[in-house]
């Protein structure tokens, strides 16, 4: 059985990740979304509650589970015996960065291998922060983000 | 009539936006400068001062007037009657976050246009913030921004 | 009265030069669809056809209307009393070889300027030559190019 | 059981080639290298041939396969009933043209996935045209191909 | 004699800094390696112990020394008698970002020019914050910096 | 002694190709400029034309000389005793294109190695074939070549 992880910060996710997790779960016999708790920057979202939204959106899909991890991806990847990162690759994207990550990533763990599927060109220019960013001033963000995540993050933002 | 925004921080402003102003204001009947308020990271010159900045420096630019804003770009653009959004393309440029943005703006509202002008090679290098780290670290900013910008900013720095 | 100028070769138009050529309607009082008469590598239609399927799609812009011209494209666009290129940015595209050809135009004309219009993100893989490549292999191009051109396309690629 | 496809013109097949076959052969159940029959620009080897290189340095990965297509990919990919197609996306590479092709097959063939997998950094900078080039101007390809491939391209560049 | 600097954060020094350094050692007379003081994000090691660190990695390189700046990197190049800036390209880098400082320098020191060097392809994806990240992670750098680095990096975080 | 080389078609040589070879003859104690005989396309100008359009232009510069080569590059550049490539980076350029020929060249030739140098803005979107465009479509490129290749251009264009 092959078991492939989506990693990532989601903070919040947005429908450009379920595209993502939904065209992984067509790719692979098991797919683990794996929610980086450390996140730097300090998280719109706990890693508990970005867990709890993973898992409303990915119930129709019956391969994926959802989990959080702390330290490096690649041991995460090994400690729960996987052998993939899949990663999406938005036509507008931060590729040189993606690009440095997986480079660095086979480095630490050759027999690790990323693999790169393409957003729908429609999420192209979505991304977590351009969420948040809309969010804060006040925008609204419906088609860019799940309904549950979208109350979410309207009741988040007014706090 | 139509009416254009180049919106910006313009913190501060330099030569290259003098460039695509007066470029935005041969393109459209009438143009506003916006000045984001609220620019995340703490501002060198309060919206007040980017403001008086820019009046002094369009002034000769009888088509042309300036404004701040808060909120959602693309609201206050509905809001004050405009209809097109004017970006500079630095030949040195972040081309894929402005694709982002622009994107990101005709989602939330497909009606307002974003057209990008290249600004001149001279100034493919030019931006706020290289103005700000030269003038920090006790360089000259001749050239780069208008004397009265240049003596303000001394006069900050200096602070 | 501004008068803006879409250039291109146009051999087949596209979805994406329809969606260009509105959006350029929009922002300008009158546009001319112009097409390159002298296209170094052999065109699938001549410049008649191409001119004639443009013609028929445009049908439905009152103030835009189509032409081909032969030499500089600075030179036809003073010639026609334009001031202003339009181009379309596609998120996949040849943004590099875009600028360099509106430097070029800019060092050649100083006072004609280009402005970039964004392309609909669904169109963002969109060109003349993959709609060209998918026919000669068989494939169907419907939902890239408009019907008629999809029709004249097919009857083309046959011979 | 899952089948991916390996395409390209492998006109000659290089090492990086088969460094990215190595790792589809670890991704999926069954890999089959594709070899396009025609491709425009007039091949230096026959499709035979370059099905036969790669058959002989493929031989080592039981769960692949080398066949040939005519026309267009995604018709092929279905018709042998596989659904995810693998490239190869090398640090310089031509980024732009692989998602423009991977957005295009997705319009034609939705269910059909591409992936891209990344080189190895050490052939980052190769390509089939390189190893050509190299060769016609009599410099030494070792290293660059397996050597029974530097062996027929030294054999076909000497006539 | 023709002076050469090679100036960064060095915030640690990685292995991919050598790489650069020994290839400037070959192009120029004399090289000085130079520590930037003053780098905005508070750095996790001292410019004194990031240019020990220097001193120990470059103690082979006879036409090579190691000292530390403040203010304008081209005050200090011309201070010091140089007239050539080495910066190292990797294959996956902020090259737009390489080129805005390099035009900005030549701005305010015409007679100063920036040259770039490619370091090998194994370090292609390597940086100090990649390694600093790491390490914070609880991963192994090594064979990212060289070994004393790596010894004071795992001090440095435990604490 | 340090000798350099700045390789290329240069058919024709551009005022851009000028800059770099001034900047070259600063940089390293002797330059040859060397014009690669055989270009793939049918070049506008012989290779003795292209030299002696470069020897005319490059008088002024003691420590600069002509050359032309067959062959692989890397093979020509320690034929005559050098040790370093040098290639214009235009702001608008090949990047890509210019890395995978570096390291092409230095997987070839390790010892040689390949040094960048920016162009000035002013000429960062030209090159040889914008200007053989130009002049073929009846275009004047004053200020894009020297005086002298100019009218040799219009000469050979009116054949």
């Amino acid at each position: 059985m092959r078991r492939s992880i989506v990693p990532g910060s989601f903070d919040p996710m947005t429908n450009g990740h379920i595209d993502i997790i939904e065209r992984a779960s067509r790719l692979f016999d098991a797919v683990t979304v794996a929610v980086a708790r450390n996140i730097g920057k300090n998280p719109l979202f706990s890693a508990e509650e970005r867990v709890a939204m993973l898992q409303e959106e990915c119930a129709h899909l019956p391969n994926v589970g959802v989990d959080s991890f702390d330290g490096l991806l690649v041991d995460y990847v090994t400690h729960i015996g996987a052998t993939t990162i899949v990663r999406g690759l938005r036509v507008v994207s931060d590729f040189e960065y993606e690009l440095q990550m997986a480079h660095t990533n086979r480095h630490l763990s050759p027999e690790v291998e990323t693999v790169f599927v393409m957003t729908t060109t429609e999420y192209s220019f979505l991304s977590s922060s351009i969420v948040k960013e809309i969010a804060l001033l006040g925008g609204s963000v419906e088609g860019l983000v799940p309904d549950s995540v979208r109350q979410r993050l309207e009741r988040q933002v007014r706090k």
